[in-house]
């Protein structure tokens, strides 16, 4: 172990290099602060690496073939499209290197020590970092910002093997398209890889145990997603709760359980995506009074835990397990070591997208959510045919979904079901985040002709004002 | 003429369903006015028919010709695509008829008596309407709203003639590509034709008089399309002023000054697209108090013209020319009619598009224009190179700027270049409506992995804090 009295000594030690991790460390050396980050595998994490960025480079091939497909009612005379899987593949891993490489040259850019290895608590101050060829090395940290993000839940009865069973890591990393694929879980990882491989020629089912689709989106979404994706063949089992699997040579074969009926479900593979759990193991918190449950860390308004100097940040600090909410509590807790921030954490209105296709997104409470906390609600919706621009890119299927508080006029909530739904809900974050009154929406001039019109409709339709209805 | 006894009575009358007009009655029916339209040409007028809507369709050929010409990029092996010409005009005529049944269903449903015909004001709230078959109709109106809007200014050197020479009617019904196009005019119609002309295969000449494209634009932005456009083959010429023009039975020949060159450039077809001027005439204005200046009704904060009753809005009102500026003071006016609005109208952020490849858009003010106006300025860019979002999907080109107030912090102008800029540019608009300050819109969570997360970063970048630079 190195001599501690040479240690080198940094403001902050991040533990993790995903986006939490490496946002923090960004933000912390543009606050002059020392910084050091320690990350085990790649730079950019899950999200970057095996996550959010690949599956959108896999997503767009799935868009682009959908358009080839399409193209002749656009007067577009095409041959049938042939896939290179292995390209399709391998264009994706592209795009995660190359983001990863500017991951490392912005840590380098900005000052901050990179250390590959794992990292551990090792008490008063110090973190002791082992690289790869188990060279430990120990470091002295004023703080210690916990960022080591979280892995796929495993199913007991369904360990992952690489070859039939599938996290998300292999369904990144398939050699070919399964002629069958079964997907246990029906959120947006498992709803994602069904529209890929679905939209590559896999015969898929996606078996949920909830009683729909996307069961953490609006009511309407999760009904129009499911009934858009069966359109283009792929079968949804809902309330179905897998009791049996038996792994062979060539498949899977799955017993599910859906009310009194038992079906068998035979596939070439099967991915599990049934949740995420924090990675909590081998970072000595044992050692610590940093409190643990359910496998994430707990953590107060700053990413603080109960040790002290020592936060945590994104999905291991628990839900929502998205990066944009870990790479915000990164700046939030930097910011606050630094001392720009104290009191309480206003709460950030964190929205949520779905890349399969049809996309969705959402923003704050669905329409159940904020009936069940006794709100009297008032919900505008606007179907996507009365919009022009949907008209014109041939896409004219989805809609818009407000939930405004009818007292207040506070918008509550908004849920968005077709083309570009994830680039539009930065608008309704934006209005939310900023407090907007229906009023002052409703003056808001959106521009023609555009999808983003149709925000602007369902929020008259809340208020009997919609003009394209 | 009728009998003025009989002669039907309403609270309001529109003349002009463009959508300005239609968008105007649909509002005064709703709130219970007696509401009459009297269009002479097509429902939803020229954006619906002849302007923004049709021209989307086109470019939406245009971009799935992109997508298939770049496929092999993502791993797809397609064949050259072959287009049939008459067809891609037939979808976008289709979707203009779709879009105007829709509008003539709304208004139908909306219990507006909707008139076919030209309509002339007849003094003492008279409004003369002359069907198709000339026959007269007088309609007594308690107020009356012009919204005639604009039609495409003619060069005396090049009127239009439907063959070679085109306004943009001609360029949305052409029976065939030209193999080279000449366009008059770097602004928002010219350069979308240019796109379109020149994704089909069209040698694409673009003649300016001003010193960049885009004129209105901000100057970074006008630069940025200027030089993506050239690179895909589309030849620009800027201060460049036409000086004589020869129409021959098998083409146009131009004579342009550039500085001290003249350039002589023969094109199969010329595209004259130097600008709108309002539709004045015909309507009986010289008979009242209404002035008209450059072209345009002089009209008040609600639209009020000096003829008392007699309102003006949307293009026949003034620039900006856009169809939701339009529409939104057509909105303003029947409130102000219904009593519901009254002292000054609060300024409209307007937001501007241009759907050429690459797409731009803008709301507030530009670099130079803040500076202009005294104001001490922060300036944020975000390139697109920077995002992960558009890696992913291969679009990696664009950037996005903000101009902000040094000393207030307010948001004064925002402008994209990029993918999917003109359906992210309403975000931008609702905080500059909401009066967002830089620190609330540093706040905000966007979400991952998206382009709009490129709209936060150079919200950051203004303030030093972007985090993929």
């Amino acid at each position: 172990m190195a001599d501690h009295n040479t240690s080198p000594e940094f403001d902050v030690v991040v533990i993790g290099g995903g986006p939490g991790g490496y946002v923090a460390a960004l933000r912390a050396a543009q606050l002059q602060l020392r910084t050091a980050l320690v990350e085990r595998e790649n730079l950019g994490g899950i999200c970057l690496n095996w996550g959010c960025i690949p599956t959108k480079a896999l997503l767009h091939t799935a868009d682009t073939l959908r358009r080839i497909r399409h193209a002749e009612a656009l007067g577009i005379r095409v041959g049938p499209p042939q896939v290179d899987f292995t390209q399709v593949m391998g264009r994706s891993r592209q795009v995660s290197q190359r983001l990863n490489r500017g991951v490392t040259h912005l840590l380098r850019k900005a000052g901050v020590t990179v250390l590959m290895g794992s990292a551990e608590l090792a008490g008063k101050g110090r973190v002791e970092v082992t690289d790869t060829q188990g060279t430990k090395q120990s470091l002295k940290a004023k703080n210690t910002i916990i960022a080591t993000g979280a892995r796929a839940r495993e199913l007991p009865m369904l360990p992952f093997d690489g070859k039939r069973v599938w996290g998300y890591r292999e369904a990144l990393s398939a050699k070919e398209v399964p002629q069958t694929l079964a997907v246990i879980g029906a959120g947006a990882i498992g709803m994602e890889f069904a529209s890929f491989y679905a939209s590559l020629g896999a015969k898929v089912t996606v078996i949920e145990a909830a009683a729909r689709v996307l069961p953490a989106s609006d009511e309407e979404v999760s009904a129009f997603v499911q009934q858009a994706m069966a359109k283009e063949g792929i079968r949804f089992m809902t309330e179905a709760r897998l009791v049996a699997a038996q792994v062979g040579s060539a498949g899977v074969a799955l017993s599910v359980e859906q009310g009194a009926d038992r079906h068998q479900i035979d596939a070439e593979c099967v991915l599990v995506a049934v949740g995420l759990v924090g990675n909590v193991q081998g970072l000595g918190l044992e050692k610590t009074r940093v409190a643990v449950d359910r496998g994430c860390i707990q953590a107060g308004d700053w990413g603080q835990t109960a040790e002290p100097g020592v936060y945590a940040i994104g999905d291991v600090a628990g839900a929502p397990m998205l990066a944009h909410k870990a790479s915000h509590e990164g700046i939030e807790c930097v910011e606050y070591i630094a001392g720009q921030r104290s009191g309480r954490q206003p709460q950030a209105l964190i929205p949520a997208c779905v890349y399969s296709h049809p996309q969705s997104a959402s923003v704050g409470q669905t329409e159940a959510q904020a009936r069940a906390a006794g709100t009297k609600v008032r919900v505008g919706k606007f179907p996507l045919e009365g919009n022009g621009k949907a008209i014109a890119i041939d896409e004219a299927q989805g809609f818009i979904k407000t939930v405004f508080d009818d007292v207040t006029g506070q918008l509550l909530g908004a849920h968005l079901v077709g083309p570009e739904a994830t680039e539009l809900i930065h608008g309704f974050t934006l209005a939310g985040t900023l407090e907007a009154t229906e009023a002052e929406l409703m003056e808001t001039v959106f521009p023609h002709p555009t999808l983003s019109e149709s925000m602007h409709e369902a929020v008259l339709a809340a208020y009997g004002r919609a003009i394209h209805i």
